[in-house]
């Protein structure tokens, strides 16, 4: 089969590779879409541990189950399909506590983890993918939609986070995916003012379609003096960061009010200068969310009953065989793209 | 009268100022008890906008009111009290939202506050206190008691930010007086383990004293390795950081288990480098706490009905004029005492 291969930092050459064999308990899925994660762009440029040379990224995706491995029922060949790609070893401590998310056992289908080591991902022909981790796709739910299931859980899990969103005042630190997603969910969740922060102007149009009422661009405005103005110097009530940088970081305990939220969720930058006592003395509430746990099903409820629009935030379709081009683009930071798709037939 | 005159860094003295006279709706107390807290030394040491020259320091503090001010009712003179110090604005957002300890234009009784400015403390004879603030002792709890409700309710309410403690396995770092007094809410709150960690061995076995079952001496010994070994690696549930240090933040990240809590209370370095990517990647929610709003009153209440021993903690009463000697050798890090009060006769 063909692959995209990441061979190394800034080298993803589209290869032919075995194609892998479906093992007891497992399908093999014909890739239709599959989308470029924030993580994978990162793993690209060589910044991530996660990711590893060799291995064959992507685990946004959708498609059809072209074969079933020994010992599976209940699913048939030729059902459109999502995946639930983060691999839970279900015994241990965190899983046991319904942490899954943060298992330190788990697989992640696309990519390197530290005990599992690497799982060849969606970059590809086809994908292996465990029986009980596939999630049977109404006709009605694409493929392009059906990729994103994935980083709207993500979105979902930091939103459900904060209990009591419905009229409250939030700011979105990051108009990308993450935070686009967010805002869609904050917006069907009835956030009363859900302000959008970001650098670039297409980026934030982009934010007032997915539910933000206000934009600011913290390029050309100064963000602490409008949301001052906006909140009566009160400050925001939860602030979700999809960013993960100290000015984002350090911003958010700014901009948010006296004992409120902060939800972190980005991870552009792992170590920074932290306006530690400044927090304390907002007595602020910092909520890490990562990954998802039963989001992923939530996310398909929500797209196929219409709540949703994740589709909008696509705003290119290539064929997989050109994905390196665009990871080659998005690490130049010439891609003017939101979210791609890469497809195959 | 006499009072400890906060004259400038490293600059206490006990001088002849004017007795102060109570306006409408105050009282005057005459002090009896007042405790030096870590920011009264920090203060003293010349790190904090909140100690500014010529300032009477003393937050925490009793006595027995001398005499009431005008339209001053249901108190009388010669009354044994307390007072709650934070003297909140009542009218604003943080206010009304139950935040009072956040409130913008607080006034704290022995510091200096951005809007309001000096605040004469009970380090003197006689201190000016709002009557509606005068919590009266019951006889059987002490006026070196009751100068520490004021720490105690720190402490009380930074437990109180987590929701059943009991049966947790909690690690605090820092035992003064705040983690302290925190391992006795522990205690009383059931949790099933209690670690000290400190670098000083008389305050480790005072933590013993005050509820902690397991101690661990940061100097020479490794944390980490001891929390992962009583924990199955996976690390204890509650963090309590009443030290506030990068070494005790990135090692609350470090020790805390996946999902877990970190409780920030203390205040000694303002900005440093956090370990923000791992915080996320292990997804713990970091809970502010700051000051107290209603737990004063709790903690009167804690004391009184025998709940806290607060006293046990208190390792030196000292003549309020020989205050200046005990701030120098606190400053110099000579004092052996854990927590000292001021005595007036």
């Amino acid at each position: 089969m063909k692959a995209l291969v990441f061979v190394g930092p800034r080298d993803m050459q589209y290869q032919d590779v075995p194609t892998p064999e479906p093992k007891e308990g497992e399908v093999r899925i014909h890739v239709k879409a599959v989308s470029i994660c924030g993580s994978d762009s990162g793993g690209y440029k060589g910044g991530s541990a996660m990711r590893t040379p060799g291995l064959i990224m992507g685990h946004e995706f959708s498609g059809v189950i072209e074969k079933l491995g020994p010992g599976v029922t209940g699913l048939q060949v030729g059902q459109r399909v999502g995946t639930v790609t983060c691999l839970f070893c279900e015994t241990c401590r965190d899983c046991q506590d319904g942490l899954g998310n943060v298992c330190m056992n788990r697989a992640i289908i696309g990519t390197t983890m530290p005990k599992y080591g690497p799982y060849p991902g969606a970059m590809a022909d086809f994908v292996i993918a465990p029986a009980k981790k596939i999630m049977p796709l109404p006709d009605h739910v694409s493929f392009n939609e059906a990729a994103l299931i994935e980083p709207l859980a993500i979105s979902l899990r930091a939103v459900k986070h904060v209990k009591d969103i419905k009229g409250k005042t939030v700011a979105v630190y990051g108009a990308g995916p993450i935070g686009l997603l967010a805002m869609q969910v904050l917006r069907a969740r009835e956030a009363a003012r859900i302000i959008a922060i970001d650098v670039v102007d297409s980026r934030l149009e982009m934010a007032k379609e997915c539910g933000a009422t206000h934009i600011i661009n913290s390029k050309n405005e100064k963000v602490e003096d409008i949301i001052a103005a906006m909140t009566d110097d009160g400050g925001v009530d939860v602030v979700f960061d999809a960013v993960g940088a100290p000015a984002t970081i350090n911003g958010g305990v700014e901009i948010v009010r006296c004992g409120g939220t902060v939800v972190w969720i980005g991870l552009a930058v792992p170590v920074f200068e932290f306006d530690y006592k400044h927090a304390v003395c907002k007595e602020i509430t910092f909520q890490c969310s990562y990954m998802y746990t039963t989001e992923m099903e939530e996310g398909l409820d929500l797209i196929a009953s219409g709540k949703m629009d994740v589709a909008k935030i696509i705003t290119g379709v290539y064929p997989m065989s050109e994905g390196g081009k665009h990871f080659e683009l998005i690490a130049k930071g010439e891609s003017k793209d939101i979210k791609i798709i890469l497809a195959n037939d």
